[in-house]
């Protein structure tokens, strides 16, 4: 440790101490009003109340005849009570018909219950014939109407602000006759690799050289959290061309994200340049994969670097660059993977107490219940860990690693 | 049920026999390639051979020197072993430099690992002066080194078609060389409303009629399962305008929703257009909610007519149309829900046995571990069921109902 110290990082930060530091420089986007057709996804940018009852009347929940419950009393398959049919409400209609004890009104499913009614009888429970119709069964008031206000009451909050917008959140919206939403403006984002062992593909394979597959990687997950990827680019090892770029990237990105270059090798560029040109929040985090992270601000944009290798990367992404995206967008729930609680399939032992471990498992279900399997890997580079895991289980620092059978909590991969 | 089948539904068909029926009438779509940077979500048309090793060469997996393990035998902090630094390999480099017993090369993280040497010693175990490098450490042959291959061999199949790409896989296809890749295109879907008493967002809400949420929700839930909206409207229940309407999307769309209009109602229309233009492969699912759901045929295009009941059309598309998209597309997960597996809070008694019946849950946590809480409501037009709802919890056919504590299958919401 003492040798680390010397030559590596002078200190390394907790996750949590480092989102802490990154968040009091976090601002929430400004707001911006969209259709409620190109909603998905997006984050509310305010809380929503109800202008209005969902149902907005009494309507009926069945196809049948609006009755007066008393009418059917006692009624039965054997014993049928008889009303007199006088007239039709459908659906959309805003009827003034009137109803009257003895008397029976045709009414669809989602059709204004008329003044009078206080209850539908379905259609299946009666028959009619010449205008009379035939109650077979016996109805307690209110039965098969849907009260106004049942589901909504004017003037409710329905939503709050920070919730991401799903289907169902839409078609609550609608419902309530929004035609459009305020949401939070997506957050732009730069995502640069560097490395002079860095490829593009289609490029011809050449010794000592590997394709470079952190950009599509990271701006694909900037895309599932929400932010817009504005520049993705390989840049060499070079340390002005580095500088230059972030420069230029800092100009319209709210976050700039880099893959490797971030560590203490010779040409680890990154650590040099932030503190040149902007501030270094923190350098080096106590979790594994993922020690070399660097957060630091550049003007006003958030500079995240990620270590080079992908795993390291991609789990660096959704413990702290992700985290911060969501947190520009104001959403409730900073991190949005799935959690599952399941039995750990074998003992872990854990080397570097201090650490947070970023343990793949794989999920598998084993008889009436769900396990997950730790997958065996080698290095934080062995990309085919993540293909073959499902998520990851987080062994906090200074718990000495996992017993078999003992309960986790598995953060599922962003879907 | 007599009555029910006199005036309703002649048949109800379970969810799987409707299914099977349908996937009969289902073909996968052409291919088309894609950049790599735009394939996120997209499903894979072909399964993926590696045309190389990963890593492509033996590689350091530390920044240090490369050595012979055997230098290092014996070393310890109070006992360091002295060897002689002879040159450098940078990462990226194609290096000629050989490495013989008693000497050491500075090497980076993802530098090849020069001829003679078999392990590398971190930095941080290291001190050096005067060229000459002192180990405090004792190695074992391979030590800190990523053989060529440790990953991913060539020729190995690395994913199968049917994958839904996401963040990770497309960082396993660029480190692949991947510039684009094979995907099934999207299905081309139309979305429509039909119901007298539909509003649109921004309309003046006047009695008897309600804000149409169906369009806008089936539409979302058709974008998260990876299909093209291409058409999304509200009609009138007009008969020859939803058979026009039907006909002019057939054209185009491979997939065509229609919710409301599908029961037994007076304006239900459906039925007969679709009876008349083309096949009506089901009518009637033994579900709840949802058993007015239609599947059918005209000309190349699935048809589905879902419940105009928002929940009801939710649950159904997950459990149906959702499926079918997903079918088209050739994705090996067809219910791309999560699932997890929980306690129930409490008995859930079931009434009308030979449903499915789709019970909305919230899940919640509870000491160390997650319970399934049922949702009060009170029918299927309930919006705000789904927005409290975390997901859904299928009761079988035949099943009476659930035990409290009893475990159970969770699919959690798409997202």
């Amino acid at each position: 440790m003492e040798k680390l110290r010397k030559i590596g990082f002078s200190k390394l930060t907790s996750v949590s101490e480092a989102l802490e530091i990154l968040f009091s420089h976090i601002k929430i986007n400004p707001i911006e009003e969209v259709e409620i057709n190109s909603s998905l996804n997006r984050v509310l940018a305010v809380d929503i109340m109800s202008g209005m009852d969902i149902p907005p009347f009494d309507r009926s929940a069945m196809d049948g005849y609006a009755i007066q419950a008393e009418d059917s009393f006692g009624a039965s398959t054997k014993n049928p009570k008889e009303i007199k049919l006088v007239g039709t409400i459908e659906i959309g209609e805003s009827s003034f018909l009137k109803l009257k004890k003895g008397e029976g009104i045709r009414i669809s499913t989602g059709a204004p219950i008329p003044v009078g009614a206080d209850s539908v009888v379905k259609i299946e429970d009666t028959e009619i014939e010449n205008n009379l119709i035939s109650l077979y069964i016996s109805l307690p008031p209110g039965k098969n109407v849907s009260k106004k206000g049942e589901d909504i009451n004017k003037g409710t909050q329905v939503l709050n602000k920070g919730t991401e917008l799903k289907a169902e959140h839409i078609a609550l919206l609608t419902s309530l006759g929004f035609k459009s939403i305020k949401v939070v403006t997506k957050p732009k984002v730069s995502v640069f690799s560097s490395g002079d062992e860095l490829l593009e593909p289609g490029d011809i394979l050449i010794p000592g050289k590997i394709y470079n597959s952190n950009t599509p990687m990271i701006s694909a997950l900037v895309h599932l959290y929400g932010g817009e990827v504005i520049r993705g680019e390989t840049v060499k090892d070079d340390l002005n061309y580095i500088k230059k770029k972030l420069i230029e990237a800092a100009e319209d990105s709210q976050i700039i994200i880099f893959t490797g270059g971030t560590s203490v090798g010779t040409k680890d560029y990154l650590p040099e340049v932030i503190k040149e040109s902007g501030v270094i929040l923190t350098h080096g985090i106590a979790q594994r994969p993922g020690a070399p992270v660097l957060t630091g601000l550049l003007n006003e944009s958030l500079v995240f670097c990620l270590p080079g290798t992908p795993v390291a990367a991609y789990v660096s992404f959704l413990k702290m660059a992700g985290v911060a995206i969501r947190g520009i967008m104001g959403c409730s729930l900073l991190d949005p993977r799935s959690e599952i609680i399941v039995e750990i399939s074998r003992d872990v032992p854990v080397s570097g107490l201090g650490y947070l471990h970023h343990l793949r498992v794989d999920i598998k279900k084993s008889e009436d219940k769900l396990v997950a399997i730790p997958v065996k890997l080698k290095g934080s580079g062995v990309i085919s860990s993540l293909t073959k895991s499902d998520g990851i289980v987080e062994i906090p620092p200074h718990q000495e690693g996992l017993k078999k059978g003992e309960k986790v909590i598995v953060k599922l991969f962003p879907r």
